[in-house]
Formats: C-alpha cells, sequence, structure tokens
C-alpha cells in the first residue's frame, strides 16, 4: 500500500497531509501544518526540515507531491519560497521518497475535474473525496489536492498499463 | 580554532571555499565546487546537500558564510537559485554550523576594501589574500571571499569588544 505525502511549503507555513490508497479509493491519513516560530531564515529551513522528517519517520510515506510554481509575486518572494522548497523536498529525498511535481491545472483537473477550478472549490472536493467533517486549513487541503492529484495520475497511468496503451 | 565554510550554491555549481585563522591572518584549507549531474531537481537538492555534508563531516567547520541574494534575472530563476539555497543551507544546520549571511557590499569592503569592486577585483584578492598561485574557479573564488567577509567582520567584532566599545 502507498502512502502519499502531498506538501504546499512556505517560509511561514507549510502544509501537508498524507493519504493512502485502498481498493482503488483514497483514504486519509492525517493532514496539518508546520509553522515555523523564528524570523531568523536558518531556524525556519531547519524546522521545515525536521518537521517534515518526523512526519516521514512517523507516517512512512514513499511518494512526495508537490505543486510546481511558475509565479510569485517577486524575486524576493520567489527567493524565500524556493528556500522553504528546498529544504522540504531534501527532507523527502533523503528518506528515499520518490518526488513527483504536478502544474497548478493538473491538481485541479485531477480533483475538481476542470483545470481551470477556484482555489475554493479545489477545497470542498478535497472534503468530499476524503470524506472528511470540515474543509482543512488552506495549505493543508492544497496540500491533500496534491497528493490526490498523484494518487489518481498513478491509478490512471496503472490502468493504461493494464489495457495495453502505456507500457 | 574556527574553521569557515562559505557556499556560493547554485543549482548546477555549488562553489565552497574553508578557511581558518591562524595568529589574526586568513589561512586557505580547500575549495572547489559541486556540480550536479542530472535535470532532475530533487535529484540535483540531494547532490548539493550530500556534498555539503561530506565536506562538513570531512573539515569540520563550525561556520557557514553565505552572500545574500536580493536580485535574480527572474521569478523562475530566483525560485530554482532559492531551492538550492535550501538544501545548502540545511545541510549545515543540521551539523549544528552557525549560518552568517553577508551583503554583497559588504563582501567586497570586507575584501577589496570598497563596496562598489568588480568581481574580477575580488576575486585577485582572494588570491592575494589566501596566497593562493591562481584565482580558482569563479564560483568557489566567490565562496572564498563571503568566508574571508565572515573572518575579518568577527575579528573586527572582537577587537570592538576587546576595546570595550562592543559588549
Amino acid at each position: 500500500m502507498t502512502r502519499i505525502l502531498g506538501i504546499d511549503p512556505g517560509s511561514r507555513v507549510t502544509g501537508f497531509g498524507i493519504i493512502e490508497a485502498h481498493a482503488q479509493k483514497a483514504v486519509f491519513v492525517t493532514c496539518g501544518c508546520i509553522r515555523t516560530h523564528t524570523t531568523d531564515m536558518p531556524t525556519r529551513l531547519h524546522e521545515i526540515y525536521t518537521g517534515l522528517q518526523s512526519l516521514i519517520a512517523q507516517y512512512q510515506p514513499s511518494v512526495l507531491a508537490i505543486e510546481q510554481v511558475f509565479v510569485s509575486r517577486n524575486v524576493s518572494s520567489a527567493l524565500k519560497l524556493g528556500q522553504a522548497r528546498g529544504a522540504a523536498i531534501v527532507a523527502a529525498v533523503v528518506q528515499g521518497l520518490h518526488v513527483h511535481e504536478y502544474a497548478p491545472n493538473q491538481i485541479k483537473q485531477a480533483v475538481v475535474g476542470q483545470g481551470h477550478a477556484q482555489k475554493e472549490q479545489v477545497q470542498q472536493m478535497v472534503k468530499i473525496l476524503l470524506c472528511l467533517s470540515a474543509v482543512p486549513q488552506a495549505d493543508a487541503a492544497d496540500a491533500l489536492a496534491v497528493a490526490l492529484c498523484h494518487l489518481h495520475t498513478a491509478q490512471h497511468q496503472q490502468q493504461l498499463a493494464k489495457a495495453g496503451i502505456l507500457r
């Protein structure tokens, strides 16, 4: 059984969500946020790294799913976001996780069924698909969305392979 | 004796340089580059991380010095650079190194004596200050420059503290 860790990294808040597949159905395992409690950049990166390392040690996911980022407010925020992503991705690869990136419209397509869905629609569908009692905090919901996108993509590729279309 | 690791991270080439202080004089220990050999981003970050971890294990520096970055060609290159910086900084903080960032004009001031020096002047001064037989590869020279800047700053603060100006 494959556990998928989805993350939505940021220098202040890193959302995470873990799901697994039972009989072709996505099942919720956990979700939440790693919040950094300092203004010191190296310490923030360390908190993101150790937070994700603990999570990986506890839940043993084998895949990391993360949204591709193409845009940012400006160069300064892109640098900050890049640093958080670098710390987060390294936390996963040193534990042997396979990393898969998905474009924002791929995630929306997989979760809502159309690539131009609104953020709120994605979050509502995360709640429905994982049978949650409420919409999780926004960063955690985004992390679950990219995890669902990976599961959907992997299952789709399996079906194509079975049908002999994809080898 | 404090060993200082200076780095100049990039997604393809990460320059590094290690120096130590002997009787108020900077002494060259080693320098070089970590080159990533793949186009796969998570693997690149892993290579930067493990490359620096090996270097830290071998040479046991206690400080990481790194240039502050404010500008980049565009958002996309800022994200790539940020990711490489994130992987590099985490490699140091998990080993207990203290991280110090210096602005580009601080580095030029410390190495050349003026904040608007040309890149080539900085590299020539690195060669002279460390008694090297040739100017090192550009990324390694930049890494040595930020290490020299840290040493200079730390020595200056020590002198101020001794004189009772800085406590």
